[in-house]
């Protein structure tokens, strides 16, 4: 146990991490370890909302993601990783939460609606889909977190399950339903009212310019990127400006790479200067520049990789899911139990001791 | 473990049972715990659907019903008595079964559909009900069942059911989808498609003779009654009839009792008879015999349920519903298990020891 304030945040697993899943949020993730007594979600039972038919990508996915989260810099000695499908309570607290949300609420929350008007979700989906917003509330609320970083498109998600937690503290704990959030627990409350927090950049453009980066759209560059391959797809980034004297627009794509990739303000407001003035400034030489910065960022994530290559590495992720899977399970089995105390549902506390 | 073919049906707690319950399903299941490995489910997380907020009343109704069931011959040497919330595996499987049914198909369940057009509903209803319907096929899934007794205006749940069963074996366990259900387990699949038996009198109708016998509608007998309570609410049926040789009408509310309850089919056969005819035979007499017939239907069972009554019942009830939980999770952990197997994410067997 630790007094450190908690956070639970995560990833519906969907392959290999790109730089957007990296400036949104695993990059804040890695900061926030030192200071925050960390709990990160792998997402697995979410990822059969667009999967059921594919399961065996939930399981490369699955292993791919830990294995960027490793090599990015999640630190499994400083934070819990948590493998949802091995945590009976998150299942069963969604239950309990979608009792006490209105039907009509959950099918207008606005990040389920645009999910579902995605291209990818066809134009017959589960009744599971609008059931992962529900669960959702549950993966956070069964941490019982002080704060949730999220990427910005998950905000309404968690308002939400802030909702949810008012309304059980209000219905089951006897809270008065006038408390302001800060105050819940204090007052006899379960869960606390999550804090949300968004990445510094909520959402990263992709190589296209035109829609946030994504792998479905083709426009990522990916954690697992060689040197060559960032150079060339940097490389693309297309600006129309024709000469080293043209006046750039440093509101382009290329200047949102800069300002994002480019750690020394300094160098930034120079080129920027250089750039909106066309003081013999060329595109290849500021894409050659952000590469670098990309490059220099992720070496020390591809030697972590490496060590995770292969079966081996496959076994290793395995071994420490399973291993952060009692960790997870002794902090949710707690709350589990003591909400099912205030539901008046207390047939004595399980045992319980996930896969080894 | 036994080779005799698997039961599993049960009943959402509201309270005590009357004699609709008895006749549509209760006195089934007396009868075929001889002869089927039977597990009896307390649905109390499906109770939240109603009463998400009253939970003190899911609590007192668990009991009350667990006693009417024990009174009424359920035999808890020969049966397990399943305890829905104590469960884990049944809420899991809802979760991936949810992502197996199309969102459309569940809303359109008519069953569904009816239960939402009930006054008590109410116009906002959570998003729990329409999930209910989903964890009724986990419910009944998770152990595997050959057959399934249910009331008639079930048989829609039931056939959602074998549809979630059949899909999952042909997604995950490779089965071809043109097997013919009886086949399907031979083939490989995890879940054999469950048969439906309908109760000997699939929908009683209450004493007021309009509708089905319901708590809601202050129409109903019930186990619990005692002998003079019966007499008079069965003095209340009504049937315009006005002397003793006036011909009566055998479709009305007083012969579907006599047939439902008066147990000699010949004396049945003569009253019909006499009644049609006018032949000197009064209705206060019929009803005195109903009464009777019921009351000596209902005396073992006031035997059995003094013995329950009070506090120091619901220990003995409670103590019951724990030792059961833990054969109901030996097969439901195994049936878990092995889904997961097939869906491609085993992390290890997990071990479970319920509450005590």
């Amino acid at each position: 146990m630790t007094d450190k304030p908690r956070i639970l945040t995560g990833d519906t697993p969907s392959g290999n991490l790109h730089l957007g899943h990296w400036v949104g949020s695993i990059e804040n993730r890695v900061a926030l370890q030192s200071d925050y007594d960390c709990f990160f979600l792998i997402a697995n039972m979410h990822a059969f909302t667009k999967r059921a038919e594919r399961v065996g990508e939930i399981q490369r996915y699955t292993l791919d993601m830990v294995k960027d989260w490793l090599a990015a810099g999640i630190d499994p000695d400083r934070c819990t990783l948590v493998l949802q499908s091995e945590v009976p309570a998150i299942t069963e607290l969604s239950w309990y939460f979608a009792m006490l949300l209105p039907f009509n609420r959950v099918m207008r929350n606005p990040t389920l609606k645009s999910e579902l008007e995605q291209d990818d979700v066809g134009d017959v989906y589960s009744f599971g889909f609008p059931l992962y917003t529900v669960g959702q509330c549950a993966d956070i609320l069964a941490f019982r977190p002080d704060l949730v970083p999220v990427g910005e498109d998950q905000v309404a998600h968690i308002e939400m399950t802030r909702e949810v937690a008012r309304r059980f503290n209000t219905v089951y704990c006897g809270v008065d339903s006038h408390t302001e959030d800060k105050d819940f627990v204090k007052a006899g409350g379960l869960f606390p009212i999550p804090q949300v927090k968004v990445g510094r950049v909520g959402r990263l453009v992709g190589i296209d310019g035109k829609a946030k980066m994504s792998k479905s759209l083709n426009n990522a560059i990916y954690l697992t990127d060689s040197p060559k391959q960032i150079k060339k797809k940097i490389g693309q980034i297309y600006t129309g400006r024709q000469s080293l004297d043209e006046p750039g627009d440093t509101s382009n794509t290329l200047f949102e790479y800069v300002r994002t990739f480019i750690a020394d303000e300094a160098r930034v407001r120079e080129l920027e200067d250089k750039y909106a003035k066309g003081d013999n400034i060329g595109d290849g030489h500021i894409k050659a520049e952000i590469a670098d910065e990309i490059n220099t960022m992720l070496e020390p994530m591809r030697a972590r990789r490496a060590e995770l290559e292969g079966e081996a590495g496959d076994r290793k992720v395995i071994d420490l899911l399973k291993q952060h899977a009692r960790k997870a399970n002794a902090v949710t089995e707690e709350t589990f139990y003591l909400a099912k105390q205030a539901m008046g549902i207390d047939y004595g506390r399980r045992e319980l001791k996930p896969g080894q």
